[in-house]
């Protein structure tokens, strides 16, 4: 896997492109003097985690022939109050509708972040990753 | 840290979003059915400790008062081959146009990557993190 980060703003805006010409932001805390104009890397490795937990969730889904109308995930995750300050704790609240079995889908998560999602498996044992469902009625 | 991540095309194109608004596409592997359209997670991931250890280098290098021209990192990241395929190594190739003292900015790159990137300490410590430095003429 082969990707770029250039600097292309001062004084620390950057952008990450992999391989296939997609393209990021990447800025700095406001309190170093970042601008906004970016993700925070932090921000980027819990997004990270919710994206690949969520392309495991949706293709069990699709699997299961299920139809879904909606499908997102809202992400909180707290750092350690230091320096440095790694995430303690990322929790995930799965927003979905559509004819879902509710457990089958907590069981399908849980195997996912324990076994099969490689961000899961490549982030610190101490993490703490939890998770909610929030199934939508009509 | 409080994001969102939601799914807004099949079958797994989903928009990430900070609280600034930035945003971000992330999709799957085309081997089960995505489009190119995304950074692919654990691209995100590599991405995000290229851009936690550059915000520290690039913080040292205006503190020092050292001005750059040119500043960016080739990643370069290797995961195993298996299910999950966690990443074994992240390398990463800094170049850099300026003022630069080589040995310096040596020893302050793997100080950040052992000690003050919150990306870093946040992996799996059996993943190993590498780097070389590129410093261009003019």
């Amino acid at each position: 896997m082969k990707l770029e980060l250039s600097k292309i703003g001062s004084p620390f805006l950057m952008e990450l492109k992999n391989e296939q010409g997609n393209s990021c932001l990447i800025d700095a805390s406001s309190a170093i003097g970042g601008t906004n104009q970016g993700f925070r890397p932090m921000e980027l490795l819990a997004g990270s985690l919710a994206g690949c937990i969520s392309i495991d969730v949706l293709n069990i889904l699709k699997k299961q022939k299920v139809e879904i109308q909606h499908y997102s995930v809202r992400i909180d995750a707290k750092r350690k109050d230091a320096v440095p300050s790694p995430f303690e704790q990322i929790h995930l609240v799965f927003e979905l509708k559509g004819e879902i079995d509710l457990a089958r889908l907590e069981k399908n998560i849980q195997l996912t972040i324990d076994k099969y999602c490689s961000v899961a498996v490549s982030l610190d044992p101490s993490i703490s990753i939890t998770f909610g469902i929030n199934l939508i009625e009509k």
